[in-house]
């Protein structure tokens, strides 16, 4: 069965679980995974209250399928359209403002690496490593690895860790930002699932605006960003969310942020 | 004695102290200590030197007053007034280019944690505990952390912080970058003072151009930001902090800075 | 024999070295290194393939020539004109588009510490130490450094490492990421020039382009930045490197970069 005729999206307990790679092509980046995603990531409604991003195969992702590279026929198009197909995943991904995990295990090389950094919470296990692969067969960077990265460690590191094209261990993910944090390596999905469905239970309202004000801080002053904090506090206030938030609190009680996630369905 | 009774602000040998909390309300944030702060922030002649934020309670601040938001006719409303005046308060404190210590006792949660990612210095102790805290109440960021902790830790490891409401140590603030230094709990108000009164004794007029330069870098080009260095740095070689400072060191003696700060004062 | 009458560049194995300091003046900034280096840097053609910083005295650079400043009729002008030959050198060395390696042994303090937060890679030992050095004689800082430095541990850190003045051990320096690694004392000028020759010889059209996408990602969003990088790996795919690449990597075998060299230089 190849990655066209199997579903690599599904949905589970209010997760959007997407294989970004099979065991197919050694790995690599899956274009009907993205595919996939796309449509689900689009579609999604208020049903989905969080993204489980894993890779079916012994990586999480190696990077772009080199071989189909060189066979095409026009190397050029074809980069052109693999890499406007991978970013309009990262766009949709980007765009559907619920919490992203991403279950890493083995290589995150090249689009793999990139796609990790666009992940909310990234778990690892001593077995992750993570690599920016570009150079080793005279590329540059996709995914907006060269965007996400220099915001992590700043622009000279950045430019270090892609051109020296470095494995770096979970430990060194970690130390740097790029990883939240480690587990044994068989328990890298399952931890990365139980986070992402409490998080789909969660808050979802608060999570969605937590998720614009911090990207939309990248082009704004300090200033302006704060005038759209106090105009997102103030409307958080009054959603349903933030009413049963604020009493839970005084009320000295768990808070039922089922009532949130009813009232954004309606 | 309520908050409105006492004053929450003093000078003291060149370093304006600010109680950004009290004992009152749960060691919340308090808005007359915002009050008070604006006031004296806004009005500060060449007398002050740094700023110190302290909480005079149990903890450095432990965030808004819930209470409060829920007791409010027009929860709306009333946070969009206290996002407001808590904005109006960092604004002031960025504007006023004088270093900024915190002594970070306990817990610095919500609108805690916003103040400590505002100052130059933040010194904390092993008891000393950040958490966003906002999602917790069905809420989203305030006091420009949507702002800062990207710039601090990337897109990705900020979401993190936030929305999975993370309590983070003393230690995992100083790994993070969004504390300074760990001493005992006991020794933080008394070593933030230190620092604070050291500097009010500085180079001020440096620290003014220091603290300028790094805020505006946030919207200019390398290349722009060399030409505003480039005329800073001329500027102050003929400023009498600019004179002091060299001649001091080419006559091998400690500089006397009093001398550009009694000039700053004519 | 003065600065002025001997080389402080020189090229090897394609391998640019500038010499940004000497003995001279207390191994303080050569304003000859930083104009030989300039002319070579802009004069460089495709023989160019990495640039190598170093220090030719005790120590990397301890920064400006403070008694030069005190020595100066005008020092206002003098200053200004100091400053703006660094900030062309740094243009030169940003316009550049080769992986840049810096030895940093001893001091690195004042524009020798901002010169190592333009390295791409930063070679330190035991023996290295970082200080930001300008409020001690009562400046504000040049070479972009504040610009850099918030980019890298936030604004905040940034503020504080330049107003304390403190001094960064080589270790700490790694973990803040304003160097790269830790090799013996003896060992940092070797193992940089090693490294430098290394990349001087690898996929270098990649390396221009990966310098290129990091550094126009500062002023673009993510997803114009995206589109870049699309338009940039689709022509990658199609030069002399992009195709030695791919095709090294199906046929198994290591990558003769040297194609790729030869083509630009044709």
């Amino acid at each position: 069965m190849t990655d066209n005729q199997q579903s690599l999206v599904r949905v589970e307990d209010g997760v959007l679980r997407i294989a970004v790679a099979t065991a197919e092509h050694g790995t690599s980046l899956s274009p009907e995974g993205m595919r996939q995603g796309i449509d689900a990531l689009r579609s999604a409604g208020p049903e989905i209250g969080a993204v489980l991003l894993v890779g079916e195969g012994a990586n999480f992702c190696a990077g772009g399928n080199v071989r189909g590279f060189a066979a095409a026929e026009d190397r050029s198009a074809h980069l052109f359209d693999i890499a406007n197909l991978f970013h309009d995943f990262i766009r949709a991904l980007d765009a559907i403002a619920v919490p992203v995990v991403a279950a890493v295990h083995g290589w995150a090389a090249g689009a793999g690496m990139s796609i990790v950094l666009h992940a909310d919470i990234a778990f690892a296990g001593p077995g992750t490593k993570l690599r920016a692969a570009y150079p080793s067969i005279g590329f540059t960077p996709d995914g907006g690895m060269s965007w996400t990265l220099p915001r992590v460690v700043g622009l000279a590191r950045a430019r270090e860790l892609i051109l020296t094209d470095a494995v770096i261990s979970a430990e060194e993910g970690v130390r740097l930002g790029l990883l939240s944090r480690i587990v044994g390596d068989d328990e890298i999905q399952g931890e990365a699932l139980r986070i992402a469905r409490t998080l789909a239970h969660g808050p979802t309202a608060a999570y969605a605006g937590i998720h614009r004000l911090v990207n939309e801080s990248v082009h704004r002053s300090l200033s302006e960003q704060m005038d759209a904090e106090a105009a997102s506090i103030s409307a958080a206030s009054t959603t349903p969310t933030g009413i049963e938030g604020v009493d839970a609190f005084v009320e000295k009680r768990r808070p039922d942020w089922s009532l949130g996630a009813n009232a954004a369905q309606q």
